[in-house]
């Protein structure tokens, strides 16, 4: 198919190459800054353009990977000129009805991972939810979605709108608290590389266990005299000591109703 | 050498196995529980026992792996029946001289890794830091912490704590993240593997990139509409509401520091 990406951030990039790997062909990359726009142009070999008047015609699809605060105003200029072009977007907390009374044909084809420009990823293993304003809209959404990914499955607003929060929780949180502990140990010079292992490790843990099982450390056991002295440790840093007494009452909290919970079905 | 374990819980189970492999002979396990002491002295091929009195001597090494808040007492009531005995406690925030005053020759050998008793890990590449009272101590705390792991590392009490902060946030508060997404996953029938490749990419991504530059997600693009909505979805859970925005409210400040930072680099 012939492509043109609106947008050029981190996920355009990626899904871009891939589309591009697979055999499609990208016309245009728009994005609203130039500099944007050439870098993936350059990596997809078509022109950039950063003129919304620009944006070609004539593209079998038009997939905006756009911060989604600008996506609406974007939409409403460009998808009233795609014709019976495919209008996608990428995002997992949008629904896909920001293109109704915008475009004909439209859908939303949501990979859901982490994507960093310089970071390959292999697309084959990423899931990808797609929905899709009408049948033969979702079979054409479905074959550009399988063309990368050999995990594609159909998924409502809705329900991907509390995909992308567990996904928020999984990555982003998940990403946020290595930060915090790359912070830790970088005042003390110990390089993060220390952390590797036991990173691997946990993340490796939940595919044998529930998280919920797989849970270790001072606050599951309840270790008053540990967390208090970390507490102690974060006494400069208000909001980080604020961020370690909640998580820690929250694991405990859900151990508890774990626990709870097994009770209950042994009973 | 032969060991005497005090304790039987996760970390005691996986290093009691490690240590057996290499050769190590257990003379007894004791536990507070006796079916605890009985599991793992199951697996070592040893006595169990739960009377603190029965515990034997003619140990060359007692390791002490037990919650922080009994360790003291069982401390003093163990040590001092050593004699020459190496004695040796694993936890990454206690210090050292929790045996002071009570044993003649002690020191620490922590592995910073979260264990369960079923989840075998590979002990050669867990990063293992160590700490003794004397040259000769050190030694021999070392001897036996290579015997199992290829990356033995001196390190102090004062580090060692900052460490195990680290090690909190990189390990339990990441897993509790990959919870609450199972949480919310659960609610809508969808598995939790669909979180894996997710999960793993996440993990993977900071072997290559600090992880404030690895961020990707609302809070880091400042996506308020996302946030807004996503925080409307957990509005009949005030406790995971106030930690989605807490974690935000962190993952943003982190990125405008670092920003803030590379630019004074810059300039």
């Amino acid at each position: 198919m012939k492509i043109v990406w609106i947008g050029a951030g981190n996920l355009a990039t990626q899904l871009g190459e891939a589309l591009h790997r697979a055999g499609h062909e990208t016309l245009q990359v728009f994005s609203r800054t130039m500099a944007s726009a050439e870098a993936l142009a350059g990596r997809l070999g078509c022109p950039a353009t950063d003129d919304l008047d620009a944006v070609v015609s004539g593209a079998d699809v038009y997939i905006f990977s756009v911060k989604d605060g600008v996506l609406e105003g974007l939409v409403s200029r460009i998808a009233p000129r795609t014709g019976d072009a495919l209008c996608l977007h990428t995002a997992g907390s949008i629904p896909m009805d920001v293109f109704r009374g915008h475009a004909r044909r439209y859908g939303v084809l949501y990979p859901m991972q982490t994507f960093s420009k310089d970071c390959p990823v292999d697309f084959k293993e990423i899931p990808v939810f797609v929905e899709a304003s009408a049948p033969d809209v979702f079979a054409q959404t479905e074959q550009l979605a399988r063309s990368v990914s050999d995990r594609v499955k159909e998924m409502s607003t809705e329900r991907r709108r509390r995909l992308h929060l567990a996904a928020v929780f999984a990555c982003n949180f998940v990403n946020h608290c290595y930060a915090l502990a790359a912070d830790v140990l970088g005042r003390d010079g110990i390089p993060f590389d220390v952390m590797w292992p036991l990173i691997d490790e946990t993340a490796r843990k939940v595919h044998r266990l529930p998280p919920v099982e797989a849970q270790t450390g001072p606050a599951v056991r309840y270790d008053r005299n540990v967390m208090v002295r970390q507490c102690a440790m974060l006494d400069g840093e208000p909001e980080r000591k604020a961020l370690y007494e909640m998580m820690s009452r929250s694991i405990h909290a859900l151990a508890l109703r774990n626990e709870a919970e097994r009770k209950e079905t042994n009973d």
